[in-house]
């Protein structure tokens, strides 16, 4: 009865991109339909977990690595967990991915004129200038997943279709993995 | 269906005073039983959460708020939490204990004199002789707790009746907590 698994929904991609706003509607949605799920948005972890914490690539591995291990210890007590982090670097989500196992990332992104003619915090124009060290997709690298369960194109992309396809792909993912037969089964079979 | 509870259990004490070795056993029993359930180790804790941090008032005190933090996120899923972390400062403490409200504090306690002789890592000779700064309970404080809800003095009592009631203290917080009524009805009544 204790063995339902979560999972881990993690999105990654540029400031601005859209991954707090489409996270937001799915943790809405889940809390509705009376689903166990916890929302861990970059802000509020840089301020429960990582104060202190910069933007080189060493500091930025150790703040996806923390919220790794928060997610894992939820996930693996039947916690579905939205995650919406830049996290830039491959090597790190393919590191916490290998540790929760129930994983499902998703690229949200936009093109770089779009997030320029958005740009709520000014923070592009900023770094375009030369003003603002460390800024991913600017001044900062970010390495775009190769094999995301999701793309989303948030320029091409309405609001609400975004969130119903994520919706869709964990209900297909959790669907598949306890459907007709028990893991244990499956494998025997 | 999903507004089952968990609970915190926080075992605050000094250094080798038996934290690590009851909330294990309570662990173990509890995994037996089926529940959800997950120890934070002080030790895991300072690896996974907070690299980096020493061992001042303020970073101690950020060491606790991550675990506070992390404990809550668990406990308001249902899961139990045994916190072994030696949380030296009582306003720290109780502001985890605010924070997470099903919240049950234990402090395991010996004799400096049992402390000194069992010293298994040779810390509190160290400490003693002046060579380990910021060692709780020899050269940097331990605010006791003034109202815990249970008192384990380890140097008069076998592990296993240790284990024993720390058991018996969670299941009658939960069956008071769970019990004839639902909370919301309790109060309207």
């Amino acid at each position: 009865m204790n063995d339902a698994r979560g999972v881990t929904v993690w999105f990654t991609g540029l400031s601005g991109a859209g991954k707090s706003t489409i996270s937001e509607g799915v943790l809405h949605e889940l809390r509705n339909r009376g689903t166990r799920v916890e929302l861990l948005d970059g802000d509020l972890v840089r301020t429960n977990l990582s104060k202190g914490l910069g933007f080189s690539k060493e500091d930025r591995d150790i703040n996806i690595r923390r919220i790794g291990f928060v997610a894992d210890l939820l996930t693996r007590n039947g916690v579905t967990v939205l995650v919406a982090a830049i996290s830039p670097y491959r090597e790190a989500r393919d590191e916490v991915r290998a540790q929760i196992g129930d994983f499902l990332e998703i690229h949200v992104s936009a093109t770089l004129d779009t997030l320029v003619e958005r740009d709520v915090k000014g923070l592009y124009r900023k770094a375009i200038a030369g003003e603002l060290a460390n800024f991913t997709g600017v001044s900062d690298p970010y390495e775009e997943p190769t094999d995301p369960e999701l793309v989303i194109r948030t320029d091409n992309e309405d609001v609400q279709l975004s969130i119903e396809r994520v919706l869709r792909l964990l209900d297909d993912f959790v669907a598949q993995r306890d459907g007709d037969a028990s893991p244990r089964e499956a494998q025997a079979g």
